[in-house]
């Protein structure tokens, strides 16, 4: 039998249903093999071969979920900022882009997932390229994630052929690795992307493997708008003709949306991950996310990459979200601190299709993250969802468990090693502009 | 001669004007006394006595200024989020802000300080009640501030009187005080709380004793419409007619703004201190900071007060500011994070009306700030301007020096006591709950 792990004299979240998930307590947690035993505010009876932890000034809340996003263009963080959406892609993301390898694929991955975890996210969606490196890189790394191959069809039919058939091979060699860590989805990238036919394909080939779909949607006002054009109907109407929401599927972004759209995604369990820090850097606008919500649509958040966020600290969303939808209109009570913490966790998850990650309950994985509330701005002692979503960021992570496994430990990550992937990150930059 | 202190080999951010002021360059820093006195990209010979920092891996830059608060209300952060405005005030900030007695605001006021300084804050523009109280603790933490007491005048005529009398009294006592760290400035709270003729005694006592203004005005559109029923006008016009603008002024949050009230700013000279995250956290709205900036008005940060921020991180604030604009107005251009950080450190100085504070440049105050960019949301090695920005926060801070003085050494306060002013946070807002 596995080593058990106590939790003793700290406070906790579970983020479960109802008003006691976002109610803090004190209490105890146990974990065995990769799943939380038992969780309450008894104290249990210690054995020999525990290890015990002492929780005093920390709270325990379940690891957080990055619901959309690029790891390995954290290679590009600050290359350029502030410019047009097209000079910013046109003359500095797709020229670097192109000189991407495999190598610069696990430096830009292993970077990220290193910010990640030690700002306590510990599943993470990710679409991009030489994806069999991301996966080796989240093996290595002891995170979960959902992996796909994003495939922009704008190239030949022999091209858009062997790019299907990668996305296929990787999605079946990898669903369900590293001890279940490891899903997949089929990424047609987008519907201005991939023309209509091969969406299908995609469709198709999601059918036949049992997986969901991940794909961008809405992001910008003009995309909309020459989808209409080009095919007669928005994006929802669009992706909905060709099967996609067919499948349990993700959009992200979601900004441009009719009342009409909104209840299409809702009528077909279609989820959104909300990317507030990305879609007001890009300018792109701000998603109806009170009305998503309204309508019955799950809303989660996502960082994007770090090249247009520029960072991947899923408490900066969350703080976002509780944040500017209040300020667009005018309604203070638009997206509580609460709603914004279970859409940074277990709506996170959920919109994963992980139905035993998210919460603090017995019988869930064991994913958990222990954040210092003895700094000066969780103080004083009052409602620490409140002080978490409005005052608290990554940094105030202190240790991170995945799976039952301890990846973070007082600020350090032990899977990771983090001089070296900073010092590779850095010498993959320096060869991408060579 | 006193002491000189040495930082080698460290980068630095002078934000002095010109695209140089936002290029950071590796060289060295001295600073004597409560002055800088070199600094550039050349070595100094170092003689014995010097103080010398090792100023690898670190980022050097001007200490931030927060030019909105009321330091005091940190004792009631996360007391009551997600309300409307009515709801929030009276029923929960009203009552218990009636109850602060010298005590609360003294433990309130150093408990925001260590945040603000822990997070890289070196001055900041405070309007409260027992402003002694607040004068005092500023002296004893070494930080820089501008302190007023703010009047509300609702209240029969002795009253207002009395309250004037203290306001005066207190700007002249500390005018100057603290070796020139503490300024003062006359402060009716707000054209909504004070009758015309009780704003007109601050303008007179400000120009008795050549005093600045600082004021709140239309941070809500209820408030804009109320005085224009009132009055006739808008706030802008009605503070103008008052007076106001024929002194150096500083109005908090002006959201809500019309073309010709901006061009009465920019006419006079009026600066205003922008509060996105309390204004969004309100539902107040945005305020128009493009349009104000191009209009000459100079705009600078504050957090507000930590009850409706929740955290008094101007980074933070700086983050805000530089990504909201460009969301709403769906120009990616709109407020480069250069210009936000201006707003967050030299502008915000100059708000302030302190012209040698806020750029690091030889003879100026040295007011300087620590910043760790080895940690893994500041790799790759980039634009530090749009990492600082985009991807850093307050918690990245490590050092920090005000007026030549070291009061934050490897992240821990060395002027104030941090487990004793919890404890004492902790402890007022006990008694205040009593």
């Amino acid at each position: 039998m596995t080593k058990r792990t106590v939790i003793r004299g700290g406070t906790f979240l579970t983020m479960a249903e109802g008003a006691e998930g976002t109610t803090a307590f004190a209490g105890t947690l146990t974990m065995r093999g990769d799943r939380i035993e038992y969780i309450g505010a008894a104290d249990v009876e210690v054995a020999p071969d525990d290890e015990v932890i002492d929780g005093a000034g920390k709270l325990y809340m379940p690891g957080l979920v990055n619901t959309h996003g690029h790891a390995a263009m954290s290679l590009l963080r600050g290359l350029k900022d502030d410019v047009s959406l097209q000079v910013w892609l046109q003359e500095y993301m797709w020229p670097t882009e192109a000189k991407f390898t495999a190598a610069s694929v696990r430096a830009g991955t292993m970077l990220a997932m290193l910010e990640m975890l030690k700002s306590g996210t510990t599943t993470f969606m990710d679409m991009y390229d030489h994806m069999d490196q991301v996966a080796e890189a989240v093996e290595e790394a002891g995170m979960r994630a959902c992996l796909n191959r994003g495939v922009i069809g704008l190239c030949p039919e022999d091209v858009q052929r062997a790019k299907l058939d990668e996305a296929i091979r990787f999605a079946k060699t990898w669903n369900g690795a590293a001890d279940g860590r490891i899903t997949t989805a089929m990424a047609p990238h987008a519907p201005y992307t991939c023309p209509p036919e091969f969406i299908a394909k995609f469709v198709e080939a999601a059918h036949e493997l049992n997986l969901p779909i991940h794909t961008h949607m809405s992001e910008t006002a003009r995309e909309v708008e020459e989808n209409a054009a080009a095919y007669g109907v928005r994006p929802v109407e669009h992706l909905r003709r060709l099967g996609v929401f067919s499948r349990p599927c993700l959009v992200a972004h979601g900004v441009h949306l009719t009342d009409e759209e909104i209840d299409i995604l809702a009528e077909h369990g279609v989820g959104v991950s909300h990317n507030p820090g990305s879609n007001l850097k890009l300018a792109s606008g701000i998603a109806r996310v009170t009305a998503l919500r309204q309508a019955g649509v799950r809303v989660s958040l996502g960082t994007d990459s770090a090249a247009s966020n520029n960072n991947l600290d899923i408490f900066r969303e969350i703080r976002l979200a509780a944040l500017i939808h209040k300020g667009v209109s005018g309604d203070p009570t638009a997206v509580p601190a609460g709603d914004a913490l279970r859409m940074g966790t277990v709506e996170g998850a959920r919109s994963l299709w992980l139905n035993d990650v998210g919460t603090l309950e017995a019988g869930m994985k064991a994913d958990v993250v222990a954040i210092d509330v003895t700094a000066p701005h969780y103080q004083p002692e009052a409602d620490l969802v409140s002080h978490l979503v409005y005052a608290g960021s990554g940094s105030d992570v202190t240790d991170v468990w995945a799976n039952g496994k301890r990846l973070v430990r007082g600020r350090r990550c032990l899977t990771l090693d983090e001089e070296r992937i900073v010092a590779e990150a850095n010498a993959a930059l320096r060869r991408l502009k060579a």
